[in-house]
């Protein structure tokens, strides 16, 4: 049998998440048939990041600058600092367009059960970045996980010990859900968090 | 602002069928940060494939050799020649290993509202290469929607006036269905194509 580029493609595909043989083979079609130009650049695109990609020197995002965009911004709050777990995490909150502050990017979330201590995820340079003198929020925005409410609680007892304000994203009901759409738990969180209605 | 390459790589990613902004997104983070050797992997095969696949010379299937290793392979039975739409329709065919005989992959299917006639999909060469005198029978197995039947139509009248026997694939009820799960013109169809139970 000879060395199949096909297959060798179909299975390179099955890297990403959620694509099984089947559709790794209709990617795979897809990409040689009917979008030539777009599969070059898109190899191109896998190649070029993978090659200048690396963590902001402030933040730990990543970027293919020393600093990232956000942290290089003269017109950020530096007083602010939330606290993500992940580069993407970071971009969905500024997507949202509601936030001026930095960010401090955690390479993950505390698992003790898998053997993952705040050293593994950054949260001893989290606390040095915290304390820098400028910054008197930290704003926790790790998952509503078991493992991200760890994380934030860990990280808020030893934020508030050195005595800096400590936030985290409010709980409750997402936008556009029914009641019955939500568990009980997090009904329980929006009602004891209820605020002034339409203020 | 500067060129972002995770951005570039985002939109590179939209390029993948049924891929949005927000997966786009999360594939992106996912092969930097989880599968940074898959991730070069795949774009390596992406670039090999696009560089050395052309169509083979006998069938038109997609391959990186001047024949394809279905018309190279002296065991595959040349008196029978299965029409497809596509390399995949091929692939799948393969697949199924109930196959022996050789193929005939048109680009694509008959589509006169747009256009699209009998040479921009390859039926003259199909022609010619039915018409070989080692062919004796050739197994339509286009799609079972308009086009492909129209396509399949418009093969077997020119084949049948050349004296070859054309086939079609069965149609019928899908194996693991229940009846209620299938459209009445396909229960139609398998009604009239009944064959004998389980001989």
């Amino acid at each position: 049998m000879r060395p199949d580029r096909i297959q060798i493609l179909i299975d390179a595909l099955r890297v990403l998440p959620g694509v099984g043989p089947k559709s790794a083979q209709r990617l795979a079609f897809t990409l040689l048939q009917n979008e030539r130009e777009g599969a070059q650049t898109l190899a191109d695109a896998i190649s070029d990041a993978l090659t200048h990609l690396r963590h902001c020197e402030k933040c730990h995002t990543l970027t293919d600058q020393p600093l990232c965009n956000v942290c290089a911004n003269p017109k950020r709050n530096d007083a602010l600092l939330c606290v993500v777990q992940s580069p993407m995490d970071q971009l969905l909150i500024e997507q949202t367009m509601t936030y001026n502050g930095l960010y401090f990017v955690l390479m993950g979330k505390l698992n003790p059960l898998d053997g993952v201590g705040p050293k593994d995820i950054g949260i001893d340079a989290l606390l040095k970045r915290a304390t820098d003198g400028i910054v008197n929020e930290v704003i926790l925005a790790t998952h509503f996980t078991n493992e991200g409410e760890l994380t934030a609680h860990h990280i808020a007892e030893q934020l508030t010990s050195r005595g800096l304000q400590v936030t985290r994203l409010a709980k409750g009901v997402p936008v556009g859900s029914e009641l019955e759409q939500v568990d009980l738990g997090t009904l329980a969180q929006a009602m004891t968090g209820r605020r002034g209605a339409f203020s």
